[in-house]
This record gives structure tokens, sequence and C-alpha cells, in this order.
């Protein structure tokens, strides 16, 4: 075996770089922390480009990295690369997974999850994992969403990164546009809207449309939605948070559909 | 109008000590933080005992506070209470909302959120917020829960903490025999449950019972429930995390309760 290799050595160095956003954009590459990630990112063929890990790891995660390009680090390189209070030992270097928005709404979806302007990395990570619990064969994050690889907003998809199509569409209208055009029904998830959630008619294919944490959807992307559908309240409180909000519509679309 | 107090003032330093959770408990004394949860805790009688505000706040939200006990003070006073990184100048020193669970549950609940060893401050706020918008009647914080007043639980709720009645109960068994000899079905929101969520008949009294974010339900606790319900997984996910899970199954409850 090998000398694992310490924090100041060069290819420790080059992966730390994708901490960064425009690193990360430029190569076209991201960690995935984790033995969960990385299972996850295994499952997906050529997306590992090299895994990092720690001879501790290596022992524990044997059958897991038993084909994987394993390179030995140390503790403190491997905690470098990691942006987890407490590594678990294991982080790879992933290539990007994100397909462009005419493949992913080409493939005839059932029933798609478009973010637009989601901002918050544990809110982004946790829309794709509740689309892929959902059954929702895509998720789509338009505008000015935060980063699908960010290490919190991978952390919050608990693996689903690695199950489902992604699209990274900086223009919301478009992905709108797009799904209409492929005979999907969008539906604009606001508080304000007219129709009830459970009134509305969801056996179709749907696109179901997320807007920001804090202001939600821009009036002019609800307008080119066909419907604004709300979930009800029925106490006091003024709002739902938005994952929980997108819970709760994917779940009402799974419902209807697979009825 | 009054000179400000500064940081080293007594009285801000008292309320100060609010940020631990010994303190809260032995005074039975919280802060809110932002003039939401202010308003929140003001149209609850008796609750504020004093509104820390700058004279900036003040100006701003001077129709809410205009019947307010407001105590002025300094930009870095008023930060020092704060557990924002951005203040919005008005914290309120509150009194303790819990009610006994007796009480919670003899006023005859249709639906209950029942939260055993909740650990996150900002899953339990998310699950009492979720629980107010889907008209919930009360929540209660069982076992090793966080601290309902806990800043960032506080935070999370958005001002339903002062919508809806809490209990704080150590025993999680005791909440379910509880609920269970007034006549509400406990259901057991298990990943692994035998029952789907959506063929469960949810049209009575039913109380949900939330388990850990790692963990989940331990089985002792989970056998005690009438029925283990599972939320159906369609994808690849492994389960949904916690406060989404209980937005799913909340608002099954409701739109079964009110049809």
């Amino acid at each position: 075996m090998s000398t694992p290799l310490t924090v100041g050595n060069g290819r420790v160095k080059e992966a730390r770089k994708l901490s960064r956003r425009s690193v990360r954009t430029e190569r076209r590459l991201f960690l995935a922390d984790g033995p969960k990630a990385v299972e996850g990112a295994l499952s997906v063929a050529g997306c590992v480009v090299e895994v990092f890990a720690t001879p501790l790891a290596l022992e524990q995660h044997a059958e897991l990295l038993a084909e994987a390009p394993v390179t030995l680090v140390d503790d403190r390189a491997l905690a470098s690369l990691s942006d987890s209070v407490s590594p678990a030992g294991v982080v790879a270097v992933c290539r990007h997974l994100d397909a462009p928005l005419e493949h992913v709404v080409r493939a005839s979806p059932r029933l798609l999850a478009v973010c637009a302007d989601v901002r918050d990395p544990g809110n982004a990570g946790t829309v794709i994992r509740t689309a892929d619990a959902a059954g929702a064969d895509a998720v789509v994050l338009a505008g000015q969403s935060v980063d699908a690889y960010n290490p919190k907003t991978v952390r919050a998809t608990v693996g689903s990164l690695f199950h489902l199509p992604l699209a990274i569409e900086p223009d919301p209208a478009a992905a709108v546009r797009e799904a209409q055009a492929r005979g999907l029904t969008v539906l604009a998830a606001d508080g304000a809207g007219e129709v009830d959630l459970f009134d509305a008619d969801l056996s179709g294919p749907t696109a179901w449309l997320f807007g920001n944490e804090a202001w939600g959807l821009p009036e002019d992307l609800a307008a080119l939605a066909d419907h604004r559908v709300a979930i009800p309240i029925h106490g006091r409180a003024e709002s739902l948070n938005l994952s929980t909000a997108a819970a709760v519509c994917l779940y009402a679309s799974a419902r209807a559909q697979r009825r």
C-alpha cells in the first residue's frame, strides 16, 4: 500500500480548489463527501474521477471501494477536502451530472420539479431528495439558483443528486416554455394561487414551478404557468417553507398520477 | 425619549443570559427575535415581559410596538440579544408558552403532531410551522427533543410558535398513551411501516408520531402506535427528511379530515 498523501500534496491541493464555485464550474467537477454520496457517485457510469480515502476508511468501505480509483490520504488531507465537521474518511472527485434542459424534457417526463432562484443549498438539496422520493423524472435548477454542486446541496440530497436527471437553466421562462411545448402542464406553487392544491387535476404530466425562499415567484414568471396553485393554509401560518411546500405538491402529484 | 441602554447595562445582560437553555428553563423565559416573532408574541396575552428595540426599529414598527413595554437599546446591545447575522432591531423577552400534555389532549384535538427526540432546531421549528399551516390543534415535543425556545427553533417557526398550543413531554410513551386514551389514533411515521400513507384512513382524530432525524422512532415507541405508516418512495431515495415527511403526513390528514 502506498504512503497516504498529505495536505500539502499537489493533487490534494487541486481537489481542494473544488470548494470554490468558480473552479467547479470551470472544471465541471465537484466533491462528493462521505460513503453515501460516494456510493451514489460510483453508481453513475463515468462520474467518478478519483476517490480520496484514509487507510481506515478504505478498510471500512472495502466493498464499496473495491473497483474505485482510490488515492490514499492522511486524516488531515481528507479533512481539508471535506466540509463536514466529522469527515467520514472518503471524498470523491466527480464529473458534473447536469444534462441540457432539452434532453431532460425530451424524455417525456410525467413529473418535473423546476426551482427558480432557490438560494439556500439545503433547500435545493432537499427538493432534489424529495423529487427523487416522489418519483419525479427530473429536477431543473433555473435562474439564479444555488450551485447544485455546492457541498451543502450535495449533502442535503443524501445521494439523490446521483439518482435522477438534473438540468441547470439560467432562464426560468425557457424552462417553463420548454415543458409546455412538450405537453406538460406547468403549475406555479404560489401561496396566493387561485387553485387549491387538493382541487387541482394533477393526473396528467406536470411540471411544478417553485420560487425563491423569501420572495416566491416573480410575477412575470408565475404568469407563464398554466395555473397558480396554493397549498391551503388552515391555521394561522402565513406560508410553508420552500422544501416542505415542494414535498406536499410533489406527493400530491405522485398520488394523483399513480392511482 | 430615554437614552438607549448599552451592551453593559444590567437588564441587557440579564436578557442575554436567555441564550442559554439552562437559564431559559429555570426562568421560563425566552427571546423572540425580529418583528414577525415579536408580533406573534404580542398576540398572546401575557406572553411578553419586555421588548428591546433600537430607536430606529421603534420608529419602523411604531404601530406594532404602540402598546408594548418597550426598552430602548443601542445597536450593539440589540445585536447582543439577537442570534441573527443581521438583527432586525427588535427582540422580546417572552414567557414560556407550553401547556401540560393533559391540557393539550383534553381539548379534543383532531390533529396532533408529536415529535420524539427531534434534535435539529430548524426541523423542530419547521414542524411547528407546518402543523400550524395544516391546521393541527397542537404540537408535542417529546423525549429528548431540542428546546422549543432555542432561538433557531423560534426563528424556524416564523411566528407559529405563538399560534398553536405546545406541550413538552419528556416521556414520549406517555404522549402516545394520553392521545390514545382521548380517542386519537396514533400513527407512527415510519419508512418501514406496513400501511401506505395514501391507503390509510385518516379521516378520524389522529396523532402523528415523528422520530429522530437520523435514527427514526425507537422500536418500543413505534410499537405503541396504532399503525405504522410509510410515505411511499417511488424513486431511489432511501427516505425523506423529517420536516418534509411531517409535511406530507400532516397535509394528508388535513385533506382527509376536511373533505
